[in-house]
């Protein structure tokens, strides 16, 4: 992605209880999110958690998902009205609360 | 990057009374780590925290810096030789302690 482009992180912190479903995010949750975004999305990633910096440690989150937009207003313009819709996907696929970092790209 | 990477990020946490200098970060640090990492790493990206969900909230980190290796014995390989070096460098540009989370990439 290019410097200055706005980064949209969903982070699922791990924890005991908690559980997350993979390939339903992978397979139907991102397609879905990019059909309700679609041409302000400028990039997509997700991964998956095996672990933490000390050896055999549970990874801080379980999964990991990134959105690429022009910019911030692009982001709030096709996230905003689409919100309601992409949160009430989340029961079927984890029980965990996500944490939203919004960042710019630098490197 | 490629499905079935490792992703190593160092996520920076940000809080009250904390610093982080993003130009050393992205114009010293993250050339030192290159060089003593060579070809192992496959990619690496810088991210500086804008905010959080909630309009007007604080970003939960300041920065991420995220490296790219073609398997979790590359960057083990590459990193534990090095990691002395490198945490050492840390206080050159934040009083953060930063969280490890290895990844697979996935999407």
């Amino acid at each position: 992605m290019k410097k200055g482009m706005i980064k949209v992180s969903v982070l699922y912190p791990n924890a005991k209880g908690k559980n997350f479903d993979i390939d339903y995010y992978c397979n139907q949750h991102v397609s879905m999110v990019a059909g309700l975004l679609g041409d302000a999305i400028k990039g997509a990633t997700v991964e998956k958690g095996l672990g933490g910096g000390a050896p055999g440690s549970m990874a801080t989150f379980a999964a990991m998902g990134n959105l690429y937009f022009e910019s911030m207003d692009s982001f709030q313009n096709s996230f905003g009205p689409n919100a309601e819709q992409i949160m009430a996907d989340l029961p079927n696929f984890t029980n965990i609360e996500p944490v939203i970092q919004i960042s710019e790209v630098m490197v």
